[in-house]
């Protein structure tokens, strides 16, 4: 069960002018349910991407890459679950490819023009037969409001549908922000790996969309961490259509940009916390708040050490306030020339360490209150500078070993 | 249940001339055993110390390093389980500093000539009252066949002493080296951490004894994980007391040299081994070896991704050969500029990947038979130089998750 999270309903996800959305059962694993997703773009559309820096990236990865330096012109999405087309050699290039032809010769567009994703199981060769075979019922199934069937369609170790829709008006004229994503480990047993979709009808130059892109996952699919593993497909694509009748939005500078930039941000960072609340195993929801850091780079070291300590997050696991091991972690942060001495945290609004050591007003019953709660917040201040980051992520339990243990059938 | 590990009996532990150890019960915690140990060196004794690289290092880590610069003389090393005296800021370090001086009366030497060493929990004063008191019982048990008491009294979270001696001839003298050793996570939660002390009766000048230190720890203590988090008091400490009748060795050139270190090395090894069989939860012990890197560091770093990837470690527990983890984690080493379609991996003589894909020869049924058994080695070729590096690790069980999540009691 997630923590603290529910799914939208079908009709809060609001259409995207210039998006449909279409599903099939591709039979990729031994799955009754959908496993393919046709995401159709209307011409004139953008994509913009950022994409996991594992050194195996998957085949889909490479592909999209490459099609996506054609000018990020992109008429189709074409996501598969059960199959994650990773540790596959050319082989796997290969199948990305002939997938993508066959969606441009459905759909009347150039290869280049589709974008692949997939997430599951590593270096199985890609069932290209089946996918293909699936189009044709991707292709009469689109429709703009398909974003629930497509959302649920993606799922692989996720235990529930993650999607988004926010609407902000710019210039008079309303603007659709809607998203999907799935994932729960950041790469899981059999499968499963972060991908996250949000597309927008607002008008935006290519070279806006990739910083657009860039700036939004730094703020939500950046900040987040189940298990620290960084999965060989992890993908996250913003979709602009221009279908919104304003005049296009071409510079950061313009005043319509803030606005419409945080509308993608919304819809991204509860997408992401979302992936963080349906964690595999995950029975609380953390924030880690770092300040004071002398740049955000050593903050964000810190609040990840923290993150994906073991020892701290089965602590969370246990309602355990066994601080110290919040203490090594930030000790363990790679900050050369650390002064200990210099360093606080609280737990929500109960100051743990002052100054390096206990807080005298410390009292074990206030960790433990803390401590005991769904969602949890740490705010540790390295009192060197001003800088700041922030980590969203979740305990480890039992429930992690047992879906991670369990054999890929 | 340790892997493969039976502790030593007793008499075999070698006494090692100018060691005598005494222990007592000090009841820092709530347990009736002996939780404090006293080892007395005879004059002319050297030791030479590696200590934890975490910032938030714990008071006695502090004391130590100091005491060490006063030129290696020591004459005692007060050993105590059950409170880690670290996150304590400057009353920690007057309390080991207190400790020392007690010591440092009862044996009537310098303050500085005695080494503190503190396992257990975090954040918590040291009880300096009930370790002073406990110091004439430790003094009237002192023995050179103290060391399985020894062990026994700095045991933690381990569920078996580890101990190991060995002796080797040279300059046609029998010279001894024991040691002992705690550990079982890296920090644990109650308490835990890691501890080393191996004693020769060599003598060995202080600089060539800091030398061995480090060589001996780097290829021994430094080649384990168990969770990837290094404790605030993990200490390494090597003693030559110099009571062989041999000349000194000076001197790295010396011939004598070499069969000095491998014997100081074998049971270090073995010691360090005994930690990761002992790994909290741990079912499985695994090598993973890797070669064919441009330096070492590189080599480590690709052996330790995989053996601190949560999903690779929960994969050696199901003994499932979910082997697209290995490959995920190697890419996720950081090696900016690592050709996957170079990098081959063995299961044991199983070959499972070659030129960065899944080896033709490969059976499923190979790979579920080397995951099966409890002992597993990994090898994997980088394919871009002469560079090596070996990790030994543990698997994720649910056992760790029990052991870490109950409360500290």
């Amino acid at each position: 069960m997630p923590v603290n999270y529910i799914p939208p309903t079908p009709d809060e996800l609001l259409p995207v002018p210039g998006v449909s959305l279409g599903t099939a059962a591709a039979r990729i694993k031994n799955w009754s349910r959908d496993d393919v997703v046709l995401v159709r773009l209307d011409p004139g559309s953008r994509a913009a991407g950022v994409f996991t820096q594992n050194r195996f990236c998957a085949a889909p990865v490479i592909v999209c890459r490459e099609h996506l330096a054609h000018g990020q012109v992109t008429r189709a999405l074409l996501i598969n679950a059960g199959n994650a087309n990773a540790g596959t050699g050319s082989r796997g290039t290969d199948d990305a490819r002939a997938c993508c032809a066959a969606v441009a010769r459905a759909l009347d567009c150039a290869e280049y023009e589709v974008l692949p994703f997939s997430t599951g199981v590593i270096m199985e060769p890609l069932p290209v037969g089946r996918i293909v075979a699936a189009l044709s019922h991707c292709v009469e199934s689109l429709s703009p409001s398909g974003w629930d069937a497509a959302v649920r369609a993606i799922m692989t170790t996720d235990t529930v549908p993650k999607a988004a829709s926010h609407r902000v008006e710019i210039d008079g004229t309303p603007i659709t922000v809607t998203g999907m994503a799935k994932g729960s480990g950041m790469i899981a047993p059999d499968m499963a790996t972060m991908l996250g979709f949000v597309a927008t009808d607002a008008p935006v130059t290519g070279v806006l969309l990739g910083e657009i892109a860039a700036s939004v996952a730094a703020a939500s699919f950046n900040r987040i961490t189940v298990d620290g593993d960084t999965s060989t497909n992890d993908s996250f694509i913003v979709v602009a259509t221009g279908k919104a009748p304003i005049a296009p939005i071409v510079s950061a500078d313009d005043l319509r940009f803030a606005p419409l930039l945080d509308a993608l941000q919304r819809v991204a960072v509860q997408l992401a916390k979302a992936i963080v609340r349906d964690g595999e195993g995950a029975t609380k929801f953390i924030t880690i708040a770092v300040e004071g850091g002398r740049d955000d780079g050593e903050c964000d070291r810190v609040a990840r050490a923290i993150a994906d300590s073991p020892l701290v997050k089965t602590a969370f696991f246990a309602s355990d306030p066994n601080l110290g091991r919040i203490v090594c972690a930030i000790g363990n942060a790679a900050i050369e020339d650390l002064d200990p001495a210099c360093v606080s945290f609280w737990l929500d609004d109960v100051l743990v360490v002052a100054d390096g050591g206990r807080a005298a007003s410390y009292r074990e019953e206030d960790g433990k209150r803390v401590m005991a709660q769904a969602e949890i917040g740490v705010r540790v201040a390295l009192g060197r500078g001003g800088a700041t980051a922030t980590v969203w992520t979740c305990d480890l339990s039992h429930g992690y070993v047992t879906i991670n243990a369990d054999y890929r059938s």
